[in-house]
């Protein structure tokens, strides 16, 4: 298994760290991006420039590969079939893909499964979205191509319809949530499930972005065990091979709620590189080689913050304050390898790791306070 | 500083690892090496083909660098003695290394600076050695260019000087030993140091390789202060920057004598990568990038198994037994990218932890018990 011909689609740093978890096993990996400077260039034993979304591209990157993964789910699912049904392993399977890749599709599913997750309505479009005023208040969602906060929008009352898209999505009604968690899991080609510890999220209340996280989310073990719970069944709802990050809201009544799901190593799961016996890199090679998941056991509480472009700064990148975090024990930066820094572009991630909670969260204050990303062209 | 252009002094083992601990930072690593395959090549963002011995090719590597760094020992220090006249950062400094390649000088520097070692008398040739019947049982090392357990003779009667190097070399008395202990350093530009927890090594008895080393080692706090004293001293006297590995005997008698170091990340610290909240790799970059240095803490007992080829195979290397190791909970493989194996090379190591030292014991010898590196060509 070990000596497979591997193929990731996407270069970007969830394929970086899918790389570095590699090196251990000296994984023969083959890199496809449509950016001749992604961030897997500057380390992939093979790299290809091309677009993930042309069939020929992709199925010719494939073609001479054993086994093919994705970092990103927009990448043209027909080409992997085609790959699939030529006897590669391509895992995430292409079916699970186009089922999460269309959130109609994802919520359709849930709700076929008895998965708990918030009530919706499908909607062709932007006049259809709007009959539903007393469905309010709501979130209106993109079927395809949402990412990263895009392809979501409120819909607080009847006039914020001009904000819907017009095109098929879905209403999903405003659930009143206390917390946003969230849960990896790992079912490898054989079956067998592991979970991440259930982790928090904290979101930036402006860019819709994590802002931090920590884990184990502070949480009581009932909730826990539902949350742990959903993820498994989840997986095994869509028989996933591979990884699936389960980001989930807690409500006020305690019911937890699937918001929605990723196939692939996730950004809530970074922190695992450091603070986890296995990292969710790691488990995800585990998972798609078929070899038994390892220990997610975690070695002290840990927290990621996302180091974002600071506001007002385009070109090439500085790290102000690297010296500083890099003073205090247990703080771990992580760059990109992205030249030029934007405004909220995600530059690199910095995990923070202590015994306590109270004393992480003093840590994690302390980093943002001290770390910007910056250029000398403003 | 970490913009800096920073070239490597070998592409091996050693090199990877400090390759993998560079990607965090994306550091701009440049890797020099004789073989066009060494184990640094697949991820090395530059890598450049040439002697480590040739004064020119080292000192070209290095003129369009800001930092130099070794992996190995055996390099072309006149080269690096011209580059650090020019002002290039040569870290660890090439007069360090001109004292530790040469054992006569190094045994020299610690006796003249009263660090502890054993008792010595430098020869010039094999008959000068013989003359030193009355000082047996002794080890004749030879001065230079000894490296693994090469260039070392162990010389029990008279008869045995027949052994013996014909070249300058020492005598160094044999002193009886029950443990085999080392503490990694560093020291940064700024010369703050930071230790490692002392561990223990255990030997094979036939090849002169460490078979496995355990860390923390099983010492009384007494004798652990010692050496970890003595590590500090040693990285002190000799004005170090970057990392010292300093190879320790513990005697009946509970004395510590330095047995001999090594100014680079080494053999006895890769389980450092799992086990310590900073990697003797990370703590390398933070030394001469004067940063500040990490913490050491161990998250939990761990040992080392180094991955030998095994006897009677040699050809394209199969790690026979992967995915049962795999599946014991905390089994760590890292394997050194080498096509072929022969009999007794160094093909990776695996890091192995348990919170308790019997435990860890167990999981050692089922690992070694697992694991065999052999190939279908005998």
């Amino acid at each position: 298994m070990l000596s497979s011909r591997i193929g990731i689609l996407g270069g970007g740093q969830l394929g970086l760290m899918l790389l570095q978890a590699a090196v251990d096993w000296n994984l023969d990996i083959h890199v496809l991006d449509p950016d001749a400077d992604a961030p897997c260039k500057k380390i992939a034993p093979h790299f290809q420039q091309g677009s993930l979304q042309d069939f020929d591209t992709v199925y010719e990157f494939g073609k001479n590969l054993d086994v093919i993964t994705i970092e990103i789910e927009k990448v043209n699912v027909e080409a992997l079939e085609a790959l699939e049904k030529e006897g590669k392993r391509v895992y995430p399977q292409p079916a699970v893909i186009r089922q999460i890749q269309d959130k109609r599709i994802q919520k359709q599913f849930y709700s076929d499964r008895q998965l708990p997750t918030a009530e919706f309505i499908l909607t062709d479009n932007k006049a259809d979205a709007a009959q539903h005023a007393s469905f309010l208040p709501a979130f209106h969602k993109l079927g395809k191509d949402g990412y990263d906060g895009r392809g979501v929008q409120r819909i607080a009352t009847p006039a914020d319809f001009d904000k819907a898209f017009d095109k098929p999505g879905l209403l999903e009604k405003a659930v009143p949530f206390t917390k946003e968690l969230a849960v990896i899991v790992a079912r490898n080609a054989s079956g067998q499930t592991e979970t991440f510890p259930t982790l928090e999220m904290v979101f930036h209340p402006e860019h819709n972005l994590v802002e931090y996280l920590f884990a184990p989310a502070a949480i009581t073990p009932e909730i826990d065990a539902k949350a742990q719970e959903i993820a498994i069944k989840t997986a095994e709802a869509f028989q996933i091979v591979g990884l699936l990050a389960v980001e989930l809201f807690l409500t006020p009544e305690g019911e937890v709620l699937i918001n929605e799901v990723a196939p692939r190593p996730h950004n809530s799961g970074h922190h695992t590189i450091r603070a986890n016996a296995t990292s969710q890199y790691e488990q995800h090679w585990r998972a798609i080689l078929d070899l038994p998941l390892g220990s997610t056991a975690a070695y002290a509480p840990s927290a990621m913050v996302n180091l974002l472009g600071e506001d007002g700064f385009e070109g090439p990148a500085l790290y102000e304050g690297m010296e500083k975090i890099l003073g205090t024990p247990q703080v771990f930066p992580f760059l990109y390898w992205k030249a030029i820094t934007k405004p909220f572009r995600k530059m690199g991630h910095i995990t923070i790791m202590d015994d306590s909670l109270d004393a992480l969260k003093e840590k994690v204050a302390f980093v943002k306070d001290n770390i910007r990303v910056i250029s000398s062209v403003k």
